[in-house]
């Protein structure tokens, strides 16, 4: 073992987004979760993490850079999942370069991880989801756990919850289990990213001056504290679970779109119940949720459906690419960029939805008409800079190896950032 | 009966607010509740209706004036009061002035009613709740209802819910009742004004440009959508009635705080939970909770409790005049009236807390220190302009009659308004 050989992998991970929501924790420690909960895996395209992990002789101790700045190791969550991972590493021999690992070695060789968001892991879009499971798939690669990718997501679960979601693309279901070790809280995949390919998913990135309350705690205290949420994991959720697969399987968007709301306004009725109380929404959340409800109303059955995590932030997802158009449209007439803002950096990722939307510059925004659903009535105020950006995406695919080595982290030589 | 005569009586009856919310009705017309609630009454010096109500044979028909601007009698809720009073109405006679009134005449009487608002009627301060208690007040002195005010009670709910609570000062329980036709849903007074002498009350009128949905079509869909309503009424709200009344009994302030407080914030979770969700706080007033959150865990024990009903508006009740007065100066802190704004209309009613405060002119406002709680974290933000002005008041007396002629709304000869 005196070589100076660097071994590695590198992965992709997207994100997801939960329509019925994880809040509140039987076990902190393993985090195992008190009901089950349901996401749609985002486009890895425009929301991923990618990581690179490598291991070498050479290294003296394991260590991380998350968006090329060193973070510690030290934490539980990632000890959590180092050690569950090198119980599981098998034998690694690469013969071209004349390298062979045994089972054994893993436990004293050490590591080197380089991770990277491709959006602004501040902006509260899950970063921690797609950051987890992309360190445990490119590490049971590299290390060559033999485990199914549903073992794997609960071993991601115990780095954060809702990590476990982002080993499947598509739709995917995240099994609270009963086991008190932890075994059976698993995720397991409804249906792939082709099932339901007309929806389109439209992000907006909310301004927000206020700290917000960490879903770690925040989920500690709810549970400490509500009156409801007991109620919420034990007789609302049960049944929203099946009947979400249902509309799943089904394609069936306006029982979607009335279970992915009520359940992310159900979870923050929770957060309000808890003590002290816990905002994530604030008024832009607010006036976003109310556009799409009058627009909903107005069309007679769901176009939109909406869902808010742990922040201001909106999930919208569009029936299909028209009411994607129609949706971007109301957004930008309500929310407009600033003026020193750049058409380009205010609505990002799938571009062909903003030309859908006829709109190609910032005069075509000023020059939106207001939407039906308000005409006659009193003229809708509008919220200039409430908005960071716009996000438009769909529902993507799972973890994807990357073999291109320029897409790499580390220095294939040093074993170093690039 | 071809006298020219009219009679007249005059009252004044305070506004209330509920530290155990009531939301939600089991039955529509004769209003209901799903629920008992606990009010505090106001004072009525600083938040009132006063009410005349005059009878004369020259009558044509049943008229009413709000705030000096006729409005109409024919809904349900006017007809269901004025129907259940005329029921009860006794002989009445006036030897002085000649005037005999039987019982059967006051079927074919009418009648004349002006009632005025001492405070916003827009402000959402709970209007309904005085007016319909001090209609149903006032006529039935008038019309010598010899009924007491538990029963008189159970005829204002059927204006305004809300309004029975009004017929008493200091702590008011209406109870739910269980009997098909509501003759014992009725108010009871827990304790009198006077009881817990050392509350203070501010109120913050907070700006909104929102359109509010009306409590009584939010209740309603609430009962209809919410999966959390029915928990909270038959399961949370009659463990807190309990330990709100002890509270109440033992003066004991931080068990009130942390009722009410938690109470209110779990009404606006149902609120939330409802579909389409209903939003009565706005940014405003979850920065005022997390003020007064703050400052209580920096104490160590409640200082102050807060409470919203169907809009922005916070409610707080200080523990004491000197909890008071430091709660003042961090609303002024955080919240400084606009540069053109006089300091007198800004914080109006019982103006000797600010006094304590010692708040005595704008610059005094700009002088102000950061609380101590927030000493050593990033400054915090200042919010001009998000509160209209604030009122400082305390719990109240009940309805009172008015003797003073001049207080009367309607004139004495003509029976129109003055």
């Amino acid at each position: 073992m005196a070589e100076k050989w660097v071994l590695m992998v590198t992965a992709q991970t997207p994100t997801n987004i939960a329509v019925i929501k994880y809040w509140g924790k039987r076990d902190e420690n393993l985090i195992l979760p008190i009901n089950d909960s349901i996401s749609v895996t985002l486009d890895p395209q425009h929301l991923c993490t990618t990581t690179s992990v490598a291991v070498s002789p050479t290294f003296t101790h394991d260590r991380m850079w998350l968006n090329g700045k060193e973070i510690s190791l030290s934490g539980g969550r990632y000890q959590n999942c180092l050690r569950e991972l090198r119980a599981r590493a098998s034998d690694v021999e690469d013969e071209e370069k004349g390298i062979k690992i045994t089972k054994k070695d893993w436990e004293k060789l050490h590591l080197h991880i380089a991770s990277y968001n491709n959006f602004p892991t501040a902006a509260g879009l899950a970063s921690s989801a797609a950051g987890f499971a992309c360190l445990v798939f490119s590490l049971a690669k590299l290390m060559n756990v033999k485990e199914d990718h549903s073992k794997l997501s609960a071993i991601a679960r115990q780095g954060s919850g809702s990590a476990c979601r982002s080993l499947y693309g598509g739709f995917v279901k995240w099994i609270m289990g009963k086991e008190e070790n932890g075994s059976d809280s698993i995720a397991v995949q409804l249906a792939d990213e082709k099932h339901w390919d007309d929806l389109v998913i439209i992000i907006a990135v909310v301004s927000s001056r206020q700290k917000e309350t960490s879903s770690t705690s925040g989920m500690r205290e709810t549970v400490e504290t509500s009156m409801l949420i007991e109620h919420r994991a034990k007789e609302v959720v049960p049944r929203r679970i099946i009947q979400m697969e249902k509309a799943i399987k089904d394609l069936d968007f306006p029982s979607f779109a009335r279970l992915t709301c009520s359940d992310s306004n159900q979870f923050h009725a929770v957060c309000l119940d808890t003590s002290p109380p816990i905002f994530y929404m604030n008024d832009t959340s607010h006036r976003i949720i109310s556009c799409v409800e009058k627009w909903n109303r107005f069309e007679g059955t769901p176009q939109v459906a909406y869902t808010f995590d742990a922040g201001p932030n909106a999930v919208l997802i569009a029936r299909n690419r028209k009411a994607a158009a129609l949706l971007l449209q109301r957004l930008l007439f309500y929310f407009p960029p600033q003026s020193d803002t750049d058409l380009n950096s205010y609505v990002i990722g799938d571009k062909s939805i903003l030309q859908d939307a006829g709109v190609h510059n910032m005069k075509d925004i000023e020059a939106l008409d207001s939407p039906p659903e308000i005409k006659d009535s009193t003229p809708m105020q509008k919220y200039k800079g409430d908005v960071s950006y716009f996000i438009c995406t769909r529902p993507g695919r799972g973890p994807v190896l990357l073999t291109d080595e320029t897409k790499a982290l580390l220095n294939a030589e040093t074993g170093l950032p690039k």
